[in-house]
């Protein structure tokens, strides 16, 4: 809660409003601080499986074990074990990221990884236009933070006939996407089996994590990239974006969409 | 242009569609690839300045040299040439950061330097309220991107009457600040004499780059984190929010708005 003053017209009105909270939560393995990412400081353990998952750092939620969660003065630190394999494949990507709200893909000194490939998602999932409406109907119900401050991005897990299973909040869109691939990890939900719906645009780093996650398609309240929308092409990943008012478009790999023959 | 199959009730439509470009653009001092960001390829020397400047690279703008713009085969190349003692000092921070297109605070591997303090901004600005309506009233004009595309932040100077002075556009809302922080400097307009107004919320970052360049205070159509109104009142950076309907709530710094006696 912090103290606000609003101004409309030649009045103002003193009060204190609720505002989402944003801090650095930095992930540790093995003892070592591999990225702070900016980010709302609720799921935490979604978070730490999830950004573990879609940036490539574990193969599967069984790798990694969640040793603790510090709250620093600064923000929160969570640590966790990896196999050890797996710690040498992270040393030697040396990835020392530091991510915004609003980033996923940080920490890279070159082009290439940037731009970092992935496997094509292995899912025959065509979903029926109405499912898609029905999932994103149903998100706002699951932004509860939302509600309350009016600037958190949400991420949503649906069934294949729209039902919606998971939703998961957080100041930046990338992370709540985390946030919920961690949720859908620890439920031992499988990803290949439904799709995402986000209530933000869908960009690169977006259709990236949901490749790394194996969810066949994402579906955006909002806009898409040109990035966004060739890569999810090599990936398989269907893109809808604009969903709303009834509507939505498809961007890529329509087959991912039942449309109507 | 993009192929795209819009869906509304049980008809499609197939067209062809704009959409954002979304890009890895790679800034390059004195030979070195220090940061890949993804961005619009659009006002790339502003960008490059902006970066730059908001990041601390260089002090001032007398201290960049653009000396080339690649265009690559997955991306842009900006080389730019620093004096000498910037360049030793960024090799020191050695921060070799890619930045997602939400991201502008990338690369660290620590605490203390996600919150790298700031000098608080020289300036005794306080800003009429109605001057902060007319800025973000005359935003959209100059969003020319978003118009075609519907996924393009912007940021936009105003002088202390309201008057709009410089738009810039990207689909990163940092990228966006960034680059009207660059076209600033290149215009040779004083940043403290005015104010900034942005169509997305304003995170912690985007409070950084606003203290960075020297720009009293930042007006936001949509809502503020935690994080960056507790940092606001340290660099004396004004934050207004939710600039929408005739309204606005001062969430930091209340001495940076004129409000009414």
């Amino acid at each position: 809660m912090v103290p606000a003053t609003v101004c409309a017209g030649s009045g103002i009105d003193r009060r204190v409003e609720a505002i989402v909270d944003e801090m650095p939560v930095g992930l540790v393995y093995a003892g070592d601080l591999f990225a702070v990412m900016l980010a709302t400081p609720t799921d935490l353990e979604d978070f730490a499986i999830g950004f573990s998952l879609s940036e490539g750092i574990a193969g599967t939620p069984d790798e990694l074990a969640i040793t603790g969660v510090d709250e620093l003065t600064d923000g929160v630190r969570i640590r966790m074990e990896l196999p050890v394999e797996r710690l040498a494949a992270l040393l030697r990507r040396k990835r020392n990221l530091m991510g915004g709200s609003g980033c996923g893909r940080c920490g890279t000194d070159s082009f290439a990884e940037t731009l970092r490939p992935l496997d094509p998602v292995r899912s025959t999932a065509s979903i029926a236009p109405e499912a898609i409406r029905r999932a994103m109907a149903a998100l706002p119900a699951g932004q509860s933070l939302n509600r309350q401050t009016g600037a958190v991005h949400a991420a949503g897990f649906a069934r294949p006939d729209g039902d919606l299973v998971a939703v998961r909040e957080d100041v930046g869109r990338h992370n709540a996407l985390d946030k919920l691939i961690g949720a859908l990890a620890r439920a031992g939900i499988d990803p290949a089996d439904g799709f995402v719906v986000v209530s933000s645009r869908c960009s690169f780093e977006m259709v990236h994590k949901t490749a790394a996650a194996g969810i066949p398609l994402i579906a955006a309240i909002s806009a898409p990239t040109s990035l966004c929308v060739g890569f999810a092409a090599t990936v398989g990943v269907g893109v809808v974006a604009f969903v709303r008012e009834g509507r939505f478009t498809v961007y890529a790999v329509p087959s991912r969409v039942a449309t109507p023959a």
